[in-house]
């Protein structure tokens, strides 16, 4: 077996975000939950959008941030996911291969639009999502390229697939394939709501496949039903090799059957927007991992590339990481 | 007569931008001028986007960016400008009237997709723009509305509007509409080289009609084919009511037939992308004329609209600048 082709592909929503900054009364008038991610059909995804202010337009999607923000920092990346043949699609498709990232799924020939994420930044620079998942739906078994699962180091999985049956079973032939393989598999739970929706599922996921999971804590505490965050970590390092456990600007926890290890939060000075920080702190986690660096440095690396994210709007990297892998 | 329903009416290629960041060998590579607009034909901006890095997207156009900035300060506004029935165009749609501007140009039923622009930001935070205009070239002298541009106090054009000759008929529609209903006309000169392609042209428009004339130093140079900017603020003086001519970190002029007088630029913390600096001075400064101000009033409200706009990515007000009008 020769040398991998990739330090890491990730398979998720293919999704353009649309940010625009709203107040407190507007999630409330529109029963959004702040800090979540909600699932809207069409005609809902347009109701909220009529009322949003001017908007920014941006790639995002969770695995697709990370693979963006590994690729940044000089890692070898490839993604797995499904657009539209529209504008939103062209420029998710243009934004992930400009980073540097492998991207070669099949454009969903009919069906609906591009996914896309209304996402609301309050004052408190917390983000608060409405996605709509159009042709993300549509992702199928075939999109998995095995050879390029098969060729990649670490599989890097986003939690959110489990929200539609064609994506979920997509999603557990790659973890399936890498395993095959003798792969890693990682995964991130993406968010409380989504794994109360898919407790059972994701514990299996976890037993039978994942070597590496990210979760921040109110997602730790939903996958073991506590609100006990010792509970949930001892829980963690039950079921998984590492885990990464994130806390906002209170940093981060990293397990290991061995360890424990505390990682604190990059200093920023401002925090503008914090759609993608879980993201980009899986990027660099991932990157300094298939580097070799120990479970200290990928928290403080990981700590660092989350910071940049969380500086503006937008969950792509706005400078090159690489700079920051210097730092391992 | 009764109050004028709209305090500015503006008339513009209806665009999106497609802001990244590159180096400057980037523009050398690809025959760019530094600081320019260059018009680009399909195929060449898909040559050029397939080079850039990771976009933001978020919509743009000149006189589009002026009456969004008007509308944030609190004016009424309305807006003529022609984008295609795509997510572009629907993008374009929902800011401009999320700005608050009454926008209400039919979509153009087919042809050439909705108009966009690449936007490179070197690291001086310079912007140089390419610009595809598509469905703009569509815009006729049906679209534009006698009846929004009698209500309105004044009606702004962008010169860029004469690099097509249908838009440059409807421009003139509107200018003369204007006119005969005892309106004031503002005018942006927009570019240097549009002002070289088009001197006679610009010359013909402004005795005839304007009443308010932006220009930066070189395309005031340009339209007077001097290189002493004495001589050619002797001229605005001689051909128009009032002339702001921006100078950049340098500040701005402001003349009149009576008085000249120098405006400092505001100070801004980190220049981040010019992309709209003059769009948005024009803004500050025509609420403000507007409103009654006096001109060193009028210069100073638009240094510091202009201010905020170069303060992050894109041409439209990331905040409302409402607190800004308390100034005049």
């Amino acid at each position: 077996m020769g040398a991998d082709l990739y330090d890491v592909v990730g398979i998720g929503n293919a999704i353009v975000d649309v940010i625009a900054s709203a107040d407190e009364p507007f999630l409330e008038r529109h029963g959004m939950t702040k800090g979540s991610m909600m699932l809207v059909d069409a005609e809902r995804a347009a109701a909220i959008y009529a009322e949003m202010g001017a908007a920014i337009i941006a790639s995002g999607g969770s695995a697709a941030n990370t693979i963006a923000g590994i690729a940044s920092l000089g890692g070898r990346t490839g993604y797995i996911g499904k657009v539209a043949d529209d504008d939103f699609g062209a420029a998710f498709r243009h934004d992930i291969r400009a980073s540097g990232a492998v991207f070669a799924t099949p454009t969903a020939g009919e069906g609906p639009p591009t996914a896309h994420c209304l996402i609301i930044v309050t004052p408190d620079s917390q983000r608060t999502m409405n996605t709509y998942l159009g042709a993300c739906t549509n992702i199928g078994e075939d999109d998995v390229d095995p050879e390029m699962i098969r060729s990649a180091s670490m599989t890097y999985l986003e939690g959110y697939l489990y929200d539609d049956p064609r994506a979920k079973r997509a999603f557990e032939l790659a973890a399936s394939i890498a395993h095959d393989a003798r792969r890693k598999v990682a995964l991130s739970l993406s968010d409380p709501f989504c794994v109360e929706r898919h407790r059972a599922d994701f514990h299996a996921l976890i037993d039978r496949h994942v070597d590496v999971l990210f979760a921040n804590e109110a997602e730790a505490l939903a996958l073991f039903e506590t609100s006990d965050l010792d509970e949930a970590l001892r829980g963690l390092r039950g079921v998984t090799g590492v885990a990464a456990v994130t806390r906002g600007a209170a940093g981060s926890l990293v397990l290991s059957a061995e360890t424990v290890v505390t990682i604190e939060a990059a200093p920023v000075p401002r925090v503008v927007d914090t759609t993608g920080a879980g993201d980009l702190y899986a990027a660099g986690f991932l990157y300094a991992l298939a580097r070799g660096a120990p479970l200290e440095k990928c928290g403080a690396l990981a700590s660092l590339t989350a910071g940049e994210i969380i500086g503006h709007f937008g969950a792509r990297p706005q400078s090159a990481l690489a700079p920051l892998a210097a730092f391992i």
